[in-house]
């Protein structure tokens, strides 16, 4: 699914895991990336993976002129430690021009600024992924889902409950007692798109469902008691 | 989505942004939680916030029995840059009995390493993210999706294609077209998740669909030219 034709110019400023990341990332669907360190080691690891890699300080605004950060499709500012490099990167790049500026926040005071001075696009790496992780552990059978928006939840649970076993989805009546669609049934990895009255569900079945919020997680609490 | 009722232990070695972001994901959803680490001014960040906070070197093997690490349900290793402190970590939650060790890699060797000492789930935030962050990057269009299997993926696509505003789905023949099933449309934040043949589609309404990958990516390229 990172299929694409289009082909952008990324600059990526700050190579640790996650703006090195990003550059691996983008090279491998193909796109411009010119990488930026103040870390000579850091830049020559990217040397012969990114279309150009470059030492230069993200503070120093002569820099960043030279490198025509300005004109770039997409800028990255992947530092997160060092809080004021990352904010006079924002702050330059967006004065210098450019579009696209999406940042690394290290914490919620470090978003803020960034969002102050114009940052296009703020991410926490870390926060949002121990988010995810923490939900997988809390509810170990939603095994994946979708906001369709802040009542309308789209859910892969898996089937423990020995009463759902062997049942079809009309002896389930999950419609009338739920009120959530079948969406999609996964059985030993195959999928099944169409599910009908008469399809039985297996234990361990992955069972796709769409409905308000309250009642997926009532049906997810039923289907895994 | 994140009720539970169920309320377990857990423990976190390591405060840092990825750490630190566990454990209070945990205490938002009312989980036991003992956090650790070696440097004191991290510690008395949370010791308000979780259970327990310890300073403790997680290298010392009769700091961690004394702190029972092999008696919790979970155990979290989020240390990154001290590759050997994470390395022994994981070992001896593992040897002192530990049952579910889930451990931050900072690369790929380290991933490995983990998981051949004994991990039970390996995690490398950054990558992750940054993966997503550049998927969307690249398919602005797609909203959100998750894999049902290797072939089969569900999407939500907006629609930025004239062509398809104004006509109802049956006039569309996505199913025909694109052998996709139309799951859900959401139109200004409101979800229809009962779509009908009659159904009219608007300019930026989110179609979610599920299909063979290449199916569903050649009707977001239509979608969206
Ligand atoms: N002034 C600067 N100009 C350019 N690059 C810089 C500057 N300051 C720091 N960097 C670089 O930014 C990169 C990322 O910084 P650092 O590793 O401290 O952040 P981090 O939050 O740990 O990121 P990650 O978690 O993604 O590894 C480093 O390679 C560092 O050399
Ligand atoms: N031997 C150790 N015992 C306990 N804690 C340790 C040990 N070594 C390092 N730590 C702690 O682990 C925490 C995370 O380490 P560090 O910040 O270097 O990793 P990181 O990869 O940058 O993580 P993040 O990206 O999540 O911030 C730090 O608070 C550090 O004090
Ligand atoms: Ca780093
Ligand atoms: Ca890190
Ligand atoms: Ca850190
Ligand atoms: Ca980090």
């Amino acid at each position: 699914m990172v299929k694409t034709t289009k082909r952008e110019n990324y600059a990526v400023i700050g190579l640790g895991q996650f703006g090195g990341s990003i550059c691996q990332s983008l090279v491998e669907a193909n796109q411009e990336v010119m990488a930026i360190d103040i870390d000579e080691d850091a830049v020559n690891e990217f040397t012969n993976i990114v279309t150009r890699a470059v030492i230069a300080d993200c503070q120093d605004e002569d820099a960043l002129k030279d490198l025509s950060i300005g004109s770039f499709d997409h800028v990255f500012v992947a530092i997160g430690s060092n809080i004021q490099a990352s904010i006079m990167a924002t702050l330059l790049s967006k004065e210098l021009g450019a579009k696209d500026v999406i940042c690394k926040a290290e914490n919620d005071s470090h978003a803020r600024v960034l969002e102050k001075i114009g940052a296009d696009q703020i991410v926490q790496p870390e926060r949002d992924m121990a988010r995810r992780i923490v939900f997988h552990k809390l509810q170990p059978n939603i095994v994946n889902y979708l906001i369709l928006n802040e009542k309308v939840t789209l859910a892969e649970v898996k089937v423990d409950n020995p009463d759902f076993v062997g049942k079809t989805l009309a002896e389930l009546a999950l419609r009338n007692k739920y009120h959530v669609n079948v969406i999609a049934i996964v059985t030993d990895g195959k999928v099944n798109t169409s599910p009908v009255a008469s399809d039985v569900i297996d234990l361990n079945d992955l069972i796709s469902v769409v409905g308000n919020t309250a009642d997926v997680e009532r049906f997810n609490g039923d289907a895994n008691p």
